[in-house]
């Protein structure tokens, strides 16, 4: 039996996908017991570096959706509108789809899943999240007879290479952006990545399917590494922390918290090792412990062998649809979420400062778990010297703390604003 | 529609399953849309512990085979003669199995999984491996459009957890294993998993699916972790090293190495930072890059989920049967193995034996990455004060460098045996 196979876009991961899909049909057409056949391709344009064969090209993507030998698109257009019209149109009229887009997944993905499921249509997205790692697959077919309390990770490689870049060669983070911008690594207009918008798109749809609840993007707390400055990871380090872009999901009850963000992890945790673009995902369950994924993030290939591996699935009839999440998603405000804080205060060097800072933190009950005054780093801020103090707390509610914050930024030794980074152990 | 279910056996993991089958039974029966019922249970003997009640049991094994009620029967007795009549009479009445034992794999594997394949029923065996961890459904299935290049592994983690106490709390082996013991960690007889057998036979499992051959345990090459001592670990780690028991699977053009040994280990590397029980697999891929997987080894509960993911899978029509490998094995002696090495000659303090060390070496073309002589280190053997010479030699067949070692042995200025341990570098 032939499954044939249209392609939307002819981008890097379109034309990965083409490669490796010729180069191994044989090993394909095994595991399947199929002959899986690249049909027809629609793109904005032709390449003309890519040989297309036999494949029906056209510039217009409606033509996937009428041609009914397709049993199978794969969206590899990114974006949400043209993406969403196509995947949505496919699915209706009896069309499995995969697709590596987040960003449809996350703006549209609930619809979209209530639609397959409604027709009995495979909806594939493995490619869609962490890029090479099977997080996907895992989440949908490894943890029955578990809850799952937390998932963690490290899901944008841009941001992993900045930060890792800071840390390990000392460079600023303009410098390491344009370093990531010059290897590829990070777009011309880097907002998106190192913004943390496109780890909380990725973030909405691992919690969706760990926490069997709806893709939720407006409810994920998004916070990017632009603040992130040299200062700042040397003082962590020296707390024996590395500074990482993490996305965190943890239910608590019938509450979940969704947040991305810089947060301080400490050394020994696999987070922490996790450096350049390589990504990470970690789940914490009540019975299998905690599982561990590294792997490449993104990447022509890599993001193919993730569609590959959907189509291979879809194709032997294997592949399990994940539904949308029956409950609705109670999100916890990032205000009510404890954690433990890394602050970096400006303070004028002048006596009494430490002990006002202590006074406060203590009368908002916030314990003071570390406190390092750097006299070393002296600064001019306002026209007078400040001098880093750097501190980490123990565990307290956000909204406490940055009720403190704010009465500390009104004391005059103390220079506005305050930099607080969140510490996040969860192992 | 019922999957009536056996079990065989009623140790630590049988009563974890029971546990947890009876505890997330709407769960599973909501993912499978089959009810699931645990029918029927054999074990040597009862124990008062466990309540079974509507499960029929017996002591007698082959109730599980002609009971044809079952659907599928859980075998966690373990060993191989009994396992196998049982496994085998399952398959051969058409009744899929499901087994965490590595050891019927490793000496039966190959004919048990013929005959699944020709009845074409389920032979699962995720908890067989890395026991939490989703290494074999990720072998299975995450790899199409790609050639493995390597699997290697921590996957004892009785080694690990000895290895990681001596370099952590510096603590000799002895006093490692004895604590092993108390925690439940090393079995009375600890033979099998710090000789090596253990791994042995979970990489054999690795390497047929890896890389599509059969299971030729006969061909691992084993050594275990009874002769590292804290100098060399001290040593290892001096040139920025850990020794760690791995598990290497490799393949090079039609020729394949299987191996388990300690071995030093980068410190970058994320092997070295798996400590303790935990496992960890990393597979090498041509397309996909590097997939690395961590998470528990053992334990009831974490083997038990790898149980109930392949049973979810068979109940649910979805479960992908791998077949035995269509190749033979060309196994690699070890002595064609290339490898660097950390060598640790205890030498006399005389002028000139190092310079006799360097030119053996060198007439069997073996290169020097580092040498440290351990003048502080002095101890006494045969009667003679002897110090440490602590090398890392370059990359050299593995029969050539134990030529050289040969006849550096034979030199009056050298004590006998010359310690060689292998480095590992696959990242």
């Amino acid at each position: 039996m032939s499954i044939n196979v249209g392609i939307a876009g002819l981008g890097v991961v379109a034309q990965a996908l083409l490669e490796l899909a010729k180069k191994n049909a044989d090993q394909l057409n095994d595991i399947t017991a199929k002959t899986l056949c690249v049909a027809r391709l629609a793109s904005r344009r032709l390449r003309d570096e890519v040989e297309l064969g036999e494949i029906a090209f056209s510039t217009n993507l409606d033509d996937l959706v009428t041609d009914d030998d397709l049993n199978v698109v794969i969206e590899l257009i990114g974006g949400t509108d043209a993406a969403y019209d196509l995947i949505k149109a496919c699915l209706e009229r009896g069309r499995g789809v995969i697709t590596a887009n987040k960003a449809v997944l996350a703006t549209h993905g609930n619809e979209l899943l209530e639609i397959a499921c409604a027709r009995n249509v495979p909806l594939a997205f493995e490619a869609a999240v962490a890029g090479g790692i099977p997080i996907i697959a895992a989440l949908k077919t490894r943890f029955p007879a578990n809850d799952i309390n937390w998932v963690t990770g490290i899901i944008n490689g841009t941001c992993n290479y900045i930060l890792t870049a800071m840390s390990e060669e000392g460079v600023a983070f303009e410098d390491a952006l344009r370093k990531a911008q010059d290897l590829g690594y990070a777009e011309a207009d880097p907002t998106f990545d190192v913004g943390g918008m496109d780890a909380a798109q990725k973030l909405a749809i691992l919690v969706a399917l760990a926490f069997d609840v709806p893709i939720e993007i407006d409810e994920v707390y998004c916070e990017g590494i632009q603040d992130i400055t040299l200062a700042d990871i040397r003082h962590a380090d020296e707390f024996g922390y590395s500074i990482k872009h993490l996305a965190i999901g943890r239910q608590d009850e019938d509450v979940i918290e969704m947040r991305v963000h810089p947060a301080l992890v400490p050394k020994d945790n696999l987070l922490a090792k996790v450096n350049d673009v390589e990504n990470a995902v970690q789940v914490g369950t009540t019975n299998t412990g905690v599982l561990r994924f590294t792997g490449p993030g993104a990447g022509g290939d890599a993001t193919a062998t993730s569609v590959i591996a959907d189509l291979t699935n879809i194709a032997s009839g294997l592949y399990r649809q994940p539904g949308i999440g029956g409950g609705a998603l109670k999100a916890r405000p990032i205000g009510e979420v404890s954690s433990a804080f890394f602050l970096s205060i400006a303070a004028a060097d002048r006596a009494g400062v430490i002990a006002s800072i202590g006074e406060t933190l203590a009368s908002h009950g916030i314990s003071i778990a570390s406190m390092v005054q750097k006299q070393e780093e002296v600064v001019r801020s306002d026209d007078r010297a400040v001098i880093p103090v750097v501190i980490l707390t123990n565990e307290v509610a956000e909204h406490e703390l940055d009720q403190s914050l704010r009465e500390l930024e009104s004391l005059e030794d103390i220079a506005s604003p305050i930099k607080k980074i969140r510490v996040v152990d969860l192992a």
